[in-house]
Protein backbone atom coordinates (compact mmCIF):
# COMPACT_ATOMS: atom_id res chain seq x y z
CA UNK A 1 0.00 0.00 0.00
CA UNK A 2 1.32 3.10 -1.35
CA UNK A 3 2.30 5.76 0.88
CA UNK A 4 1.47 9.91 0.98
CA UNK A 5 5.16 10.70 0.00
CA UNK A 6 4.63 7.94 -3.15
CA UNK A 7 5.48 9.82 -6.30
CA UNK A 8 2.52 7.63 -8.17
CA UNK A 9 -0.05 9.99 -5.97
CA UNK A 10 1.45 12.94 -7.13
CA UNK A 11 -1.42 14.03 -9.09
CA UNK A 12 -3.67 14.48 -6.16
CA UNK A 13 -1.62 16.63 -3.88
CA UNK A 14 -3.31 19.36 -1.88
CA UNK A 15 -7.02 19.49 -3.51
CA UNK A 16 -7.89 22.72 -0.84
CA UNK A 17 -5.17 24.44 -2.80
CA UNK A 18 -6.19 26.61 -5.58
CA UNK A 19 -2.71 27.99 -6.68
CA UNK A 20 -0.95 24.90 -6.12
CA UNK A 21 -3.70 22.84 -8.48
CA UNK A 22 -3.79 25.34 -10.95
CA UNK A 23 -0.12 24.98 -11.65
CA UNK A 24 -0.24 21.42 -10.90
CA UNK A 25 -3.63 20.72 -13.27
CA UNK A 26 -2.20 22.92 -16.01
CA UNK A 27 1.38 21.10 -16.49
CA UNK A 28 -0.11 17.56 -16.83
CA UNK A 29 -3.34 18.70 -18.64
CA UNK A 30 -5.61 16.79 -15.83
CA UNK A 31 -8.72 17.32 -13.54
CA UNK A 32 -9.77 15.49 -10.52
CA UNK A 33 -13.00 14.07 -10.24
CA UNK A 34 -14.20 12.98 -7.12
CA UNK A 35 -16.33 10.08 -5.72
CA UNK A 36 -18.15 7.31 -7.48
CA UNK A 37 -21.06 9.29 -9.37
CA UNK A 38 -18.83 11.93 -10.46
CA UNK A 39 -16.32 9.51 -11.77
CA UNK A 40 -18.47 7.52 -13.63
CA UNK A 41 -19.72 10.30 -15.47
CA UNK A 42 -16.13 11.77 -16.48
CA UNK A 43 -15.47 8.14 -17.54
CA UNK A 44 -19.09 7.95 -19.75
CA UNK A 45 -17.88 11.82 -20.97
CA UNK A 46 -15.06 9.98 -22.62
CA UNK A 47 -12.52 10.77 -20.11
CA UNK A 48 -9.04 8.64 -20.58
CA UNK A 49 -8.22 8.06 -17.10
CA UNK A 50 -5.16 8.39 -15.24
CA UNK A 51 -5.29 6.95 -12.66
CA UNK A 52 -7.68 6.42 -9.58
CA UNK A 53 -6.96 6.43 -5.61
CA UNK A 54 -9.09 4.93 -3.07
CA UNK A 55 -10.01 3.28 -0.10
CA UNK A 56 -10.38 -0.37 -0.26
CA UNK A 57 -14.21 -0.54 0.73
CA UNK A 58 -14.61 1.40 -2.69
CA UNK A 59 -12.79 -1.52 -4.78
CA UNK A 60 -15.92 -3.54 -5.09
CA UNK A 61 -18.31 -0.54 -6.38
CA UNK A 62 -16.10 1.23 -8.68
CA UNK A 63 -14.81 -2.46 -9.83
CA UNK A 64 -15.32 -2.25 -13.53
CA UNK A 65 -14.59 1.19 -14.03
CA UNK A 66 -11.01 -0.11 -12.36
CA UNK A 67 -10.90 -2.95 -14.52
CA UNK A 68 -8.07 -2.69 -16.81
CA UNK A 69 -6.07 0.07 -15.18
CA UNK A 70 -3.64 -2.39 -13.45
CA UNK A 71 -1.02 -0.84 -11.62
CA UNK A 72 -2.80 2.73 -11.80
CA UNK A 73 -5.31 1.50 -9.00
CA UNK A 74 -4.18 2.89 -5.39
CA UNK A 75 -5.61 1.85 -2.42
CA UNK A 76 -4.85 3.31 0.68
CA UNK A 77 -6.08 3.93 3.79
CA UNK A 78 -8.34 7.14 4.73
CA UNK A 79 -5.69 8.53 6.90
CA UNK A 80 -2.83 8.39 3.64
CA UNK A 81 -5.73 10.02 2.06
CA UNK A 82 -6.63 12.61 4.12
CA UNK A 83 -2.77 13.23 4.16
CA UNK A 84 -2.40 13.79 0.28
CA UNK A 85 -5.71 15.88 -0.21
CA UNK A 86 -5.24 17.77 2.63
CA UNK A 87 -8.83 17.10 3.99
CA UNK A 88 -10.85 13.97 4.92
CA UNK A 89 -12.44 12.70 1.57
CA UNK A 90 -15.61 11.78 2.55
CA UNK A 91 -16.37 10.00 -1.11
CA UNK A 92 -13.04 7.92 -0.65
CA UNK A 93 -12.60 7.76 -4.17
CA UNK A 94 -10.82 9.93 -6.55
CA UNK A 95 -9.72 9.70 -9.82
CA UNK A 96 -7.37 11.92 -12.03
CA UNK A 97 -8.10 12.18 -15.54
CA UNK A 98 -6.75 13.53 -18.83
CA UNK A 99 -8.69 16.46 -20.08
CA UNK A 100 -9.34 17.07 -23.81
CA UNK A 101 -8.80 19.69 -26.09
CA UNK A 102 -11.49 22.48 -25.83
CA UNK A 103 -13.31 23.23 -29.19
CA UNK A 104 -13.08 26.53 -30.45
CA UNK A 105 -15.98 29.02 -30.18
CA UNK A 106 -16.99 28.93 -33.57
CA UNK A 107 -16.87 25.13 -33.37
CA UNK A 108 -18.66 24.94 -30.15
CA UNK A 109 -21.24 27.52 -32.05
CA UNK A 110 -21.66 25.41 -35.12
CA UNK A 111 -22.89 22.43 -32.81
CA UNK A 112 -24.95 24.35 -30.45
CA UNK A 113 -26.78 25.34 -33.16
CA UNK A 114 -26.85 22.36 -35.14
CA UNK A 115 -26.00 19.20 -34.39
CA UNK A 116 -26.32 19.35 -31.14
CA UNK A 117 -29.97 20.03 -31.06
CA UNK A 118 -31.70 16.56 -32.52
CA UNK A 119 -33.25 16.32 -29.70
CA UNK A 120 -34.89 19.28 -29.58
CA UNK A 121 -37.42 20.24 -32.10
CA UNK A 122 -35.34 21.77 -35.21
CA UNK A 123 -37.47 25.80 -34.71
CA UNK A 124 -35.72 25.94 -31.50
CA UNK A 125 -33.78 28.70 -31.17
CA UNK A 126 -30.21 28.48 -29.88
CA UNK A 127 -29.40 29.61 -26.53
CA UNK A 128 -25.97 30.17 -24.88
CA UNK A 129 -24.31 31.31 -21.77
CA UNK A 130 -21.25 33.47 -21.59
CA UNK A 131 -19.74 33.66 -18.41
CA UNK A 132 -17.09 36.83 -18.03
CA UNK A 133 -14.21 36.14 -15.47
CA UNK A 134 -16.35 34.16 -12.53
CA UNK A 135 -14.08 33.39 -9.61
CA UNK A 136 -16.10 31.31 -7.62
CA UNK A 137 -15.71 27.63 -8.92
CA UNK A 138 -18.70 26.59 -6.74
CA UNK A 139 -20.86 29.28 -8.75
CA UNK A 140 -19.87 28.17 -11.94
CA UNK A 141 -20.40 24.14 -11.39
CA UNK A 142 -23.98 25.34 -10.02
CA UNK A 143 -24.44 27.68 -13.38
CA UNK A 144 -23.36 24.18 -15.26
CA UNK A 145 -26.12 22.67 -13.12
CA UNK A 146 -28.82 24.80 -14.40
CA UNK A 147 -27.69 25.29 -17.91
CA UNK A 148 -28.26 21.30 -18.44
CA UNK A 149 -31.40 21.52 -17.17
CA UNK A 150 -32.79 24.58 -18.55
CA UNK A 151 -31.96 23.55 -22.54
CA UNK A 152 -29.35 25.42 -22.60
CA UNK A 153 -27.45 24.41 -25.53
CA UNK A 154 -23.24 25.88 -24.58
CA UNK A 155 -21.40 27.78 -22.43
CA UNK A 156 -18.58 29.91 -23.77
CA UNK A 157 -15.77 31.04 -21.28
CA UNK A 158 -13.76 34.39 -20.72
CA UNK A 159 -10.41 34.36 -20.79
CA UNK A 160 -9.64 34.82 -17.45
CA UNK A 161 -13.39 32.47 -16.40
CA UNK A 162 -12.97 29.78 -13.45
CA UNK A 163 -11.86 26.77 -14.49
CA UNK A 164 -15.35 23.89 -15.33
CA UNK A 165 -12.89 21.28 -14.60
CA UNK A 166 -11.82 22.10 -11.17
CA UNK A 167 -13.04 19.50 -8.63
CA UNK A 168 -15.29 22.15 -6.42
CA UNK A 169 -16.93 23.16 -10.00
CA UNK A 170 -17.30 19.70 -11.00
CA UNK A 171 -18.87 18.31 -7.48
CA UNK A 172 -21.70 21.37 -7.57
CA UNK A 173 -22.38 20.49 -11.06
CA UNK A 174 -23.21 17.05 -10.27
CA UNK A 175 -21.14 16.27 -13.61
CA UNK A 176 -22.92 18.92 -15.86
CA UNK A 177 -19.38 20.33 -17.08
CA UNK A 178 -18.98 16.73 -18.44
CA UNK A 179 -22.09 17.06 -20.77
CA UNK A 180 -23.08 20.76 -21.75
CA UNK A 181 -20.46 21.87 -24.18
CA UNK A 182 -18.58 24.50 -23.81
CA UNK A 183 -15.31 26.16 -24.86
CA UNK A 184 -12.77 29.52 -23.83
CA UNK A 185 -12.63 32.65 -25.28
CA UNK A 186 -8.95 33.40 -26.89
CA UNK A 187 -9.57 36.87 -26.68
CA UNK A 188 -11.85 38.91 -24.17
CA UNK A 189 -11.64 42.23 -26.00
CA UNK A 190 -13.08 41.30 -29.37
CA UNK A 191 -14.51 37.87 -28.37
CA UNK A 192 -18.32 38.96 -28.45
CA UNK A 193 -18.26 39.49 -31.87
CA UNK A 194 -17.78 35.96 -33.38
CA UNK A 195 -20.55 34.71 -31.27
CA UNK A 196 -22.89 37.63 -32.61
CA UNK A 197 -21.32 36.54 -36.60
CA UNK A 198 -22.73 33.55 -35.34
CA UNK A 199 -26.07 34.54 -35.22
CA UNK A 200 -26.88 35.06 -31.59
CA UNK A 201 -28.54 37.80 -30.02
CA UNK A 202 -25.90 39.21 -27.31
CA UNK A 203 -28.26 40.25 -23.68
CA UNK A 204 -25.99 41.50 -21.03
CA UNK A 205 -27.71 40.65 -17.65
CA UNK A 206 -27.52 43.75 -15.67
CA UNK A 207 -29.81 45.14 -12.46
CA UNK A 208 -29.72 48.38 -14.18
CA UNK A 209 -33.49 49.79 -13.95
CA UNK A 210 -33.50 50.51 -18.26
CA UNK A 211 -32.59 47.30 -18.92
CA UNK A 212 -35.65 45.35 -20.70
CA UNK A 213 -37.57 42.46 -18.13
CA UNK A 214 -36.27 39.00 -19.16
CA UNK A 215 -40.22 38.17 -19.31
CA UNK A 216 -40.60 40.78 -22.11
CA UNK A 217 -38.12 40.00 -23.86
CA UNK A 218 -38.53 38.86 -27.76
CA UNK A 219 -37.44 35.01 -27.73
CA UNK A 220 -37.74 34.73 -31.47
CA UNK A 221 -33.93 34.48 -31.91
CA UNK A 222 -30.70 32.69 -31.24
CA UNK A 223 -29.70 34.05 -27.95
CA UNK A 224 -26.61 34.51 -25.85
CA UNK A 225 -26.70 35.57 -21.69
CA UNK A 226 -23.84 37.30 -20.47
CA UNK A 227 -23.29 36.63 -17.14
CA UNK A 228 -20.27 38.60 -15.45
CA UNK A 229 -18.67 38.49 -12.13
CA UNK A 230 -19.80 37.63 -8.48
CA UNK A 231 -19.00 41.48 -7.13
CA UNK A 232 -18.87 43.87 -10.31
CA UNK A 233 -20.93 42.28 -12.98
CA UNK A 234 -20.11 43.02 -16.57
CA UNK A 235 -17.47 44.63 -17.84
CA UNK A 236 -18.40 48.24 -19.15
CA UNK A 237 -16.84 47.07 -22.56
CA UNK A 238 -19.25 43.89 -22.54
CA UNK A 239 -21.96 45.79 -21.90
CA UNK A 240 -21.43 48.86 -24.53
CA UNK A 241 -21.27 45.64 -26.80
CA UNK A 242 -24.46 43.87 -26.05
CA UNK A 243 -27.15 44.66 -28.25
CA UNK A 244 -29.84 44.74 -25.74
CA UNK A 245 -29.47 44.90 -21.52
CA UNK A 246 -31.92 42.68 -19.81
CA UNK A 247 -33.01 42.60 -16.14
CA UNK A 248 -34.69 40.46 -13.65
CA UNK A 249 -37.50 42.36 -12.26
CA UNK A 250 -37.52 42.62 -8.45
CA UNK A 251 -39.71 44.07 -5.41
CA UNK A 252 -39.90 47.43 -5.66
CA UNK A 253 -38.97 47.01 -1.44
CA UNK A 254 -36.15 44.73 -1.86
CA UNK A 255 -34.20 47.74 -1.84
CA UNK A 256 -36.04 48.88 1.73
CA UNK A 257 -34.84 45.08 2.79
CA UNK A 258 -30.74 45.84 2.14
CA UNK A 259 -31.16 44.02 -1.00
CA UNK A 260 -30.05 45.82 -4.24
CA UNK A 261 -29.02 42.42 -6.63
CA UNK A 262 -29.34 38.29 -6.56
CA UNK A 263 -26.17 36.42 -6.58
CA UNK A 264 -24.76 35.29 -9.80
CA UNK A 265 -26.16 31.71 -9.71
CA UNK A 266 -29.67 32.91 -8.73
CA UNK A 267 -30.20 35.33 -11.35
CA UNK A 268 -28.60 32.70 -13.66
CA UNK A 269 -31.12 30.24 -12.88
CA UNK A 270 -34.31 32.79 -13.57
CA UNK A 271 -32.73 33.75 -16.59
CA UNK A 272 -31.98 30.10 -18.26
CA UNK A 273 -35.67 29.45 -17.38
CA UNK A 274 -36.85 32.48 -18.78
CA UNK A 275 -34.52 31.93 -21.79
CA UNK A 276 -36.35 28.49 -22.23
CA UNK A 277 -39.63 29.65 -21.88
CA UNK A 278 -41.06 26.28 -22.87
CA UNK A 279 -44.31 24.31 -21.54
CA UNK A 280 -41.78 21.25 -20.10
CA UNK B 1 -5.13 44.41 24.07
CA UNK B 2 -6.36 41.34 25.00
CA UNK B 3 -5.08 38.03 24.11
CA UNK B 4 -6.68 34.97 22.99
CA UNK B 5 -7.17 33.84 26.06
CA UNK B 6 -9.36 36.78 27.59
CA UNK B 7 -12.16 35.22 28.20
CA UNK B 8 -14.00 38.31 27.40
CA UNK B 9 -13.66 36.92 23.92
CA UNK B 10 -15.45 33.88 24.68
CA UNK B 11 -18.31 34.54 21.97
CA UNK B 12 -15.99 34.23 18.92
CA UNK B 13 -13.99 31.28 19.70
CA UNK B 14 -14.09 28.46 17.04
CA UNK B 15 -16.03 30.51 14.67
CA UNK B 16 -15.60 27.61 12.17
CA UNK B 17 -16.98 24.92 14.43
CA UNK B 18 -20.44 24.27 13.46
CA UNK B 19 -21.41 21.90 16.53
CA UNK B 20 -19.44 24.74 19.55
CA UNK B 21 -21.14 27.53 17.90
CA UNK B 22 -23.84 25.75 18.01
CA UNK B 23 -23.98 24.94 21.70
CA UNK B 24 -22.25 28.38 22.46
CA UNK B 25 -24.93 30.51 20.59
CA UNK B 26 -27.90 28.97 22.02
CA UNK B 27 -26.39 28.65 25.52
CA UNK B 28 -25.68 32.83 25.51
CA UNK B 29 -28.61 33.72 23.02
CA UNK B 30 -26.41 34.95 20.79
CA UNK B 31 -25.16 35.19 17.20
CA UNK B 32 -22.24 37.06 15.25
CA UNK B 33 -22.28 39.12 12.66
CA UNK B 34 -19.36 39.57 10.13
CA UNK B 35 -17.82 42.53 8.84
CA UNK B 36 -18.95 46.32 8.51
CA UNK B 37 -21.72 46.19 6.46
CA UNK B 38 -23.36 42.82 8.03
CA UNK B 39 -22.96 44.39 11.43
CA UNK B 40 -24.50 47.63 10.19
CA UNK B 41 -27.60 45.77 9.31
CA UNK B 42 -27.60 43.77 12.24
CA UNK B 43 -27.78 46.98 14.41
CA UNK B 44 -30.63 48.86 12.08
CA UNK B 45 -32.34 45.48 12.32
CA UNK B 46 -32.55 46.36 16.23
CA UNK B 47 -30.74 43.34 17.13
CA UNK B 48 -28.58 44.80 20.58
CA UNK B 49 -24.32 44.43 20.21
CA UNK B 50 -23.33 42.68 23.19
CA UNK B 51 -19.67 43.39 22.05
CA UNK B 52 -17.04 44.06 19.20
CA UNK B 53 -13.77 42.44 18.33
CA UNK B 54 -12.16 44.22 15.86
CA UNK B 55 -8.48 44.89 14.07
CA UNK B 56 -6.97 48.62 14.89
CA UNK B 57 -7.87 49.69 11.41
CA UNK B 58 -11.82 49.41 11.78
CA UNK B 59 -12.14 51.53 14.26
CA UNK B 60 -12.83 54.59 12.26
CA UNK B 61 -15.39 53.40 9.83
CA UNK B 62 -17.23 51.75 13.02
CA UNK B 63 -16.93 54.54 15.01
CA UNK B 64 -20.22 55.38 15.03
CA UNK B 65 -21.60 51.60 15.99
CA UNK B 66 -19.12 51.77 18.77
CA UNK B 67 -19.87 54.97 20.54
CA UNK B 68 -20.92 54.00 24.01
CA UNK B 69 -20.17 50.41 23.70
CA UNK B 70 -17.12 51.43 26.97
CA UNK B 71 -14.77 48.35 27.45
CA UNK B 72 -17.28 46.34 25.15
CA UNK B 73 -15.08 47.25 22.15
CA UNK B 74 -11.84 44.69 21.67
CA UNK B 75 -9.03 45.77 19.60
CA UNK B 76 -6.72 42.97 18.24
CA UNK B 77 -3.58 42.10 16.26
CA UNK B 78 -4.94 40.05 12.96
CA UNK B 79 -2.96 36.87 14.36
CA UNK B 80 -4.73 37.16 17.16
CA UNK B 81 -8.13 37.31 15.34
CA UNK B 82 -7.41 34.66 13.44
CA UNK B 83 -6.53 32.68 16.87
CA UNK B 84 -9.35 33.12 18.50
CA UNK B 85 -11.79 32.27 15.27
CA UNK B 86 -9.65 30.17 13.64
CA UNK B 87 -9.38 31.49 10.49
CA UNK B 88 -8.25 34.61 8.95
CA UNK B 89 -10.84 36.91 9.45
CA UNK B 90 -10.90 39.18 5.58
CA UNK B 91 -13.41 41.26 6.72
CA UNK B 92 -11.90 42.21 10.00
CA UNK B 93 -14.37 42.95 12.15
CA UNK B 94 -16.81 40.80 14.11
CA UNK B 95 -19.99 41.90 16.59
CA UNK B 96 -21.57 39.56 19.08
CA UNK B 97 -25.01 40.05 18.82
CA UNK B 98 -27.91 39.44 21.02
CA UNK B 99 -30.83 37.44 19.82
CA UNK B 100 -34.56 38.12 20.06
CA UNK B 101 -37.13 35.85 20.81
CA UNK B 102 -38.77 34.92 17.33
CA UNK B 103 -42.80 35.39 17.12
CA UNK B 104 -45.25 32.39 16.75
CA UNK B 105 -45.91 31.12 13.18
CA UNK B 106 -49.80 32.91 13.67
CA UNK B 107 -48.03 35.76 14.55
CA UNK B 108 -45.67 36.01 11.63
CA UNK B 109 -48.54 35.12 9.43
CA UNK B 110 -50.93 37.50 10.71
CA UNK B 111 -47.72 40.29 9.91
CA UNK B 112 -47.13 38.44 6.11
CA UNK B 113 -50.62 38.85 5.57
CA UNK B 114 -51.50 42.46 6.64
CA UNK B 115 -49.25 44.82 8.51
CA UNK B 116 -46.08 43.83 6.99
CA UNK B 117 -46.96 44.17 3.13
CA UNK B 118 -47.88 48.14 3.64
CA UNK B 119 -45.93 48.62 0.47
CA UNK B 120 -48.01 46.33 -1.64
CA UNK B 121 -51.07 47.26 -3.31
CA UNK B 122 -53.60 45.85 -0.92
CA UNK B 123 -54.92 43.38 -3.51
CA UNK B 124 -51.63 41.14 -2.99
CA UNK B 125 -52.37 38.18 -2.09
CA UNK B 126 -49.67 36.72 0.35
CA UNK B 127 -46.22 34.70 -0.50
CA UNK B 128 -44.22 32.65 2.10
CA UNK B 129 -41.61 30.13 2.07
CA UNK B 130 -41.48 27.32 4.35
CA UNK B 131 -38.20 25.46 4.45
CA UNK B 132 -37.73 22.02 5.82
CA UNK B 133 -34.96 20.46 7.47
CA UNK B 134 -32.43 22.65 4.86
CA UNK B 135 -28.79 21.64 6.54
CA UNK B 136 -26.12 23.98 4.62
CA UNK B 137 -26.33 27.24 6.44
CA UNK B 138 -25.46 29.15 2.80
CA UNK B 139 -28.59 27.65 1.46
CA UNK B 140 -30.45 29.19 3.88
CA UNK B 141 -28.73 32.48 3.21
CA UNK B 142 -29.14 32.88 -0.11
CA UNK B 143 -33.00 31.82 -0.01
CA UNK B 144 -33.88 34.50 2.62
CA UNK B 145 -31.72 36.83 -0.17
CA UNK B 146 -34.01 35.61 -3.48
CA UNK B 147 -36.86 36.03 -0.91
CA UNK B 148 -36.08 39.59 0.23
CA UNK B 149 -35.26 40.44 -3.91
CA UNK B 150 -38.71 38.57 -5.07
CA UNK B 151 -40.91 39.87 -2.91
CA UNK B 152 -41.44 36.87 -0.50
CA UNK B 153 -43.43 38.73 2.44
CA UNK B 154 -42.34 35.66 4.96
CA UNK B 155 -40.30 32.35 5.58
CA UNK B 156 -41.40 29.75 8.19
CA UNK B 157 -38.68 27.45 9.51
CA UNK B 158 -39.35 23.47 10.11
CA UNK B 159 -38.02 22.85 13.98
CA UNK B 160 -34.94 21.35 12.13
CA UNK B 161 -33.94 23.72 9.39
CA UNK B 162 -30.51 25.31 9.36
CA UNK B 163 -30.49 28.74 11.57
CA UNK B 164 -30.47 32.03 9.64
CA UNK B 165 -28.37 33.90 12.24
CA UNK B 166 -25.37 31.27 11.90
CA UNK B 167 -22.77 33.62 10.21
CA UNK B 168 -22.35 31.98 7.32
CA UNK B 169 -26.47 32.15 6.43
CA UNK B 170 -25.76 36.28 7.74
CA UNK B 171 -22.99 36.91 4.92
CA UNK B 172 -24.55 34.94 2.10
CA UNK B 173 -28.11 36.72 2.92
CA UNK B 174 -26.22 40.07 2.35
CA UNK B 175 -28.33 40.86 5.73
CA UNK B 176 -31.99 39.70 4.17
CA UNK B 177 -32.05 37.12 7.39
CA UNK B 178 -32.55 40.69 9.13
CA UNK B 179 -35.14 42.00 7.43
CA UNK B 180 -37.25 38.73 5.84
CA UNK B 181 -39.39 38.10 9.06
CA UNK B 182 -39.61 34.40 9.77
CA UNK B 183 -40.39 32.28 12.92
CA UNK B 184 -40.16 28.74 13.41
CA UNK B 185 -42.34 26.07 13.93
CA UNK B 186 -42.64 24.54 17.26
CA UNK B 187 -44.47 21.12 15.75
CA UNK B 188 -42.84 19.13 12.42
CA UNK B 189 -45.76 17.01 12.40
CA UNK B 190 -48.75 19.48 12.50
CA UNK B 191 -47.56 22.62 11.68
CA UNK B 192 -48.87 23.07 8.45
CA UNK B 193 -52.36 22.48 9.33
CA UNK B 194 -51.68 26.32 11.28
CA UNK B 195 -50.70 27.74 8.07
CA UNK B 196 -53.67 26.68 6.11
CA UNK B 197 -55.60 27.72 8.38
CA UNK B 198 -54.11 31.37 8.21
CA UNK B 199 -55.22 31.43 4.64
CA UNK B 200 -52.38 29.99 2.51
CA UNK B 201 -52.25 27.47 -0.11
CA UNK B 202 -49.66 24.88 0.43
CA UNK B 203 -47.90 24.07 -2.82
CA UNK B 204 -44.91 21.42 -2.56
CA UNK B 205 -41.97 22.05 -5.04
CA UNK B 206 -41.18 18.91 -6.30
CA UNK B 207 -39.45 17.30 -9.74
CA UNK B 208 -42.19 14.64 -9.79
CA UNK B 209 -43.64 14.97 -13.34
CA UNK B 210 -47.31 14.66 -12.46
CA UNK B 211 -46.81 17.72 -10.35
CA UNK B 212 -48.23 21.17 -12.08
CA UNK B 213 -45.94 23.50 -13.87
CA UNK B 214 -45.04 26.69 -11.99
CA UNK B 215 -45.95 28.74 -14.80
CA UNK B 216 -49.44 27.34 -15.06
CA UNK B 217 -50.26 27.90 -11.19
CA UNK B 218 -53.14 30.06 -10.12
CA UNK B 219 -51.55 32.93 -8.25
CA UNK B 220 -54.75 34.81 -7.13
CA UNK B 221 -54.80 33.21 -3.18
CA UNK B 222 -52.36 33.21 -1.06
CA UNK B 223 -49.17 30.68 -1.53
CA UNK B 224 -47.30 29.30 0.96
CA UNK B 225 -44.30 27.20 -0.99
CA UNK B 226 -42.60 24.59 0.97
CA UNK B 227 -38.78 23.37 -0.14
CA UNK B 228 -37.39 20.17 0.51
CA UNK B 229 -33.69 19.35 2.30
CA UNK B 230 -30.84 19.33 -0.02
CA UNK B 231 -30.66 15.95 -0.58
CA UNK B 232 -34.16 14.08 -0.46
CA UNK B 233 -36.14 17.21 -1.02
CA UNK B 234 -39.81 17.17 1.39
CA UNK B 235 -40.96 14.32 3.47
CA UNK B 236 -43.72 12.23 2.56
CA UNK B 237 -45.52 14.02 5.31
CA UNK B 238 -45.25 17.23 4.27
CA UNK B 239 -45.98 16.04 0.06
CA UNK B 240 -48.93 14.73 1.38
CA UNK B 241 -50.47 17.33 3.37
CA UNK B 242 -49.84 19.86 0.29
CA UNK B 243 -52.56 21.08 -1.26
CA UNK B 244 -51.14 21.25 -4.91
CA UNK B 245 -47.86 19.79 -6.01
CA UNK B 246 -45.89 22.09 -8.50
CA UNK B 247 -42.90 21.57 -10.00
CA UNK B 248 -39.73 23.42 -12.57
CA UNK B 249 -39.99 22.63 -16.03
CA UNK B 250 -37.21 21.03 -17.28
CA UNK B 251 -35.76 19.98 -20.47
CA UNK B 252 -36.43 16.87 -21.70
CA UNK B 253 -32.74 16.56 -23.01
CA UNK B 254 -31.40 17.43 -18.96
CA UNK B 255 -31.72 13.58 -18.23
CA UNK B 256 -29.46 12.37 -20.84
CA UNK B 257 -27.37 14.82 -19.76
CA UNK B 258 -27.19 13.68 -16.49
CA UNK B 259 -29.26 15.95 -14.21
CA UNK B 260 -32.47 15.25 -13.24
CA UNK B 261 -33.19 18.41 -10.30
CA UNK B 262 -31.99 22.17 -9.90
CA UNK B 263 -29.88 22.68 -6.89
CA UNK B 264 -32.23 24.18 -3.96
CA UNK B 265 -31.37 27.70 -4.51
CA UNK B 266 -31.90 27.94 -8.45
CA UNK B 267 -34.91 25.83 -7.61
CA UNK B 268 -36.37 28.84 -4.81
CA UNK B 269 -34.86 31.76 -7.55
CA UNK B 270 -36.92 30.32 -9.85
CA UNK B 271 -40.15 29.59 -7.68
CA UNK B 272 -39.74 33.58 -5.92
CA UNK B 273 -39.51 34.26 -9.56
CA UNK B 274 -42.65 32.57 -10.96
CA UNK B 275 -44.95 33.25 -7.33
CA UNK B 276 -44.02 36.85 -7.83
CA UNK B 277 -45.25 36.96 -11.27
CA UNK B 278 -45.24 40.98 -11.28
CA UNK B 279 -43.77 43.54 -14.10
CA UNK B 280 -41.20 44.79 -11.92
Amino acid sequence: MPDASDPRLADYTGLRDVELRKSLEAEHGLFIAEGEKVIRRAVAAGYPVRSVLLTRRWLGSLADVLDGLGDRVHVVDDDVMEEIAGFPVHRGALASMERRELPSVGDLLHGALRGERTAGTPADPGRILILEDLVDHGNVGAIFRCAAALGIDAVVLSPRCADPLYRRSVKVSMGAVFSVPYARMADWYGGLAEIRAAGYRLLALTPASHATPLNRLDLRSACALMLGTEGDGLSSRWLHEADEAVRIGMDPRATARGVDSLNVVAAASIACYELAARDW
